[in-house]
């Protein structure tokens, strides 16, 4: 297969987008191709990683300057305390400010690490190896790092642009089928709020896309790499634009969170229902017209995606599912802030609305 | 006393600094006068300024919406508890990622407060009111937030530029001498690393500068700001010309962390004796003239201040200097680093030297 180069160009610097299969055995070689220099690097790396993908790795980076930190990557273990492990291997081994640390795992991976790289004596440099199409497609691009606390996810965290980022895809096939389904929401989203050519490849190829097919599947890892790419290039920062990445993604938060961000449901997951709630809203407020609508609704059915909410929640959850909705750190105001649809590609964004609608909004897509 | 106003540019953003006498009675004025805007905001003021100026500036402050929290500045507190103690009231609070931060206090208290801000959902609004010398006219420009580790002093922080500086007169009426003293440590670098004729407005006026005469503390001021601003406007990540702020900083270093941060040295103090140490050596490796270094000596000698290594070390403390000064975060190799000077106002940067020629040169400095 072809390896694809995209490069990402924010504010203040620019940095290549590496996307090809078995292409991480060398990573050594390809961060030297893209003129990264460094004396020593840690490689943090995500423990559900096969133990035989990391040992080649391993084993082509230079023994004496390569430290190693494996870390159990989930929720819980994504907070302050392991960043301060992470730091005290940098502060330990007397890492320079030149040097580099490299993530090799999912999101929480890559986030955990991003912001341990940004913070250590102000910004080394960090390389992302995202080993889940969660973080491929999502994730790994756009420099938001964060840990989670006691109060919610991600509310510590800083912007920290990689120097690099390398996606193998050949880390994919180990992946199980739901984490799959994981990435592919952040996919669909994509598509949904850039334009309708690029929803009808997903419709058309969703299931080769689900199960790996080449070029299927690099064919939509490129493609949402390069609608983010180009919203975070316009607002790195979201302040404007960059706001709608969030389609889907307020509904999302308050069904995770409902659930204690638990394994009955995944992020992508969330997001998937998410979709078809901001949709349904949007239609609910005529914005998105009916055919639309179902057009979207059709594509989930198609390829039995997650798209009922009536089967993770019930009527009791409804307070606490708008309470979440409303702590929601992109939320200003009393109102809810919603990113929503006004046609397949077509995303409207600062829209705020009372809590008392999302209220019958949810009652109803509970009870009927 | 006339209001100065000027504006710092960095790549991403500009900010105003704005210098005068009793404003900070007026800050919620002029915080809205620079069209900053916040629902809430939160006050971490150092517990060493006078209750009563912090009193008259709390009740400048819409009660509602005004958090409180209290500080004790100090080496030992400048540490990742207190951001935790910082981030836990803002989290409490639900703060937006448009509330507002400010911080009331010297150096100390602001590179706490900048760093809590810059990681807050990943940045938060940022208003620095320095209330020490060096922080008017050091700290507070440019960016740098920074917490100590059990490793060392700064090693954890972030690049963090604040929406406004207030840096008002007033609170050095205060200060006792040595502070004073501190902050002209770094009014006197500033002066040697760019030009000769702010050097001799310091050698003319020192004496008033230290009284805090006016306009005389007022125009240091501002030309100590000035430089600084010009320097991290060209680069505000330390890649290149930042570097010379570092001038008599390896020494300064060394000197503070071999008398373990205690009080018997400042750190201005640390920077005078790191200013005479980097100027002789400069002069013993034929870079400065001898009446030049003699300039400077004298300038020190006139005004009484703080420039013999033999008042606070004895050889015995030798192995220990060194160490340190390899250890400094700004060292990339085995050899040390140093800004040097070639005449007052011409400072040379990116030197490295033999840890054996460092050992010999301040040998001789504590012996003869």
């Amino acid at each position: 297969m072809k390896i694809i180069k995209l490069i990402v160009q924010t504010n203040k610097q620019s940095y290549p987008i590496i996307i090809g299969s078995r292409i991480a055995n060398q990573l050594p070689k390809i961060i030297s191709k893209n003129s990264i220099k460094y004396n020593k690097c840690l490689l943090v790396i995500d423990n559900k990683i096969p133990k035989s993908s990391i040992a080649k790795i391993i084993k082509s980076f230079s023994k004496k300057k390569t430290f190693l930190y494996f870390f159990n990557a989930n929720e819980k273990n994504k907070n302050q305390l392991n960043v301060d492990k992470i730091l005290d291997i940098l502060l330990k081994k007397n890492f320079h400010r030149n040097d580099c640390l490299i993530s090799l795992g999912g999101g929480i991976t890559g986030d955990v690490s991003a912001f341990s790289a940004s913070i250590f004596k102000r910004g080394i440099k960090f390389i992302n190896v995202p080993t889940t199409l969660l973080a491929q497609v999502d994730s790994s691009i756009g420099g938001k790092t964060g840990i989670n606390s006691k109060y919610g996810k991600n509310l510590i965290g800083s912007f920290y642009q990689p120097s690099l980022v390398v996606s193998d895809i050949n880390f994919l096939k180990t992946l199980p089928k739901r984490e799959i389904i994981c990435g592919y929401g952040e996919i669909l989203k994509h598509s949904l709020i850039s334009d309708k050519k690029k929803f009808l490849f997903l419709n058309n190829n969703a299931l080769k896309i689900l199960n790996l097919k080449s070029p299927f599947i690099e064919k939509s890892i490129l493609q949402s790499c390069l609608i983010k790419k180009k919203i975070i290039e316009i607002d790195e920062k979201e302040k404007n634009i960059r706001k709608i990445l969030n389609f889907g993604h307020t509904f999302a938060h308050a069904y995770e969170a409902t659930l204690k961000y638990s394994k009955k449901l995944n992020h992508g997951e969330a997001v998937l229902l998410g979709i078809v709630s901001a949709s349904k809203f949007s239609l609910k407020n005529n914005l998105l017209k009916e055919n639309e609508f179902k057009i979207i609704k059709d594509h989930l059915l198609k390829f039995k995606l997650p798209m009922n909410i009536k089967n993770y929640f019930s009527i009791k959850s409804l307070k606490k599912l708008i309470l979440f909705m409303e702590k929601d750190k992109k939320n200003n105001s009393k109102k809810i802030n919603l990113v929503l649809l006004k046609k397949i590609g077509k995303p409207i964004f600062n829209l705020n609305f009372e809590k008392k609608k999302l209220y019958s909004f949810l009652k109803d897509e509970l009870t009927n």
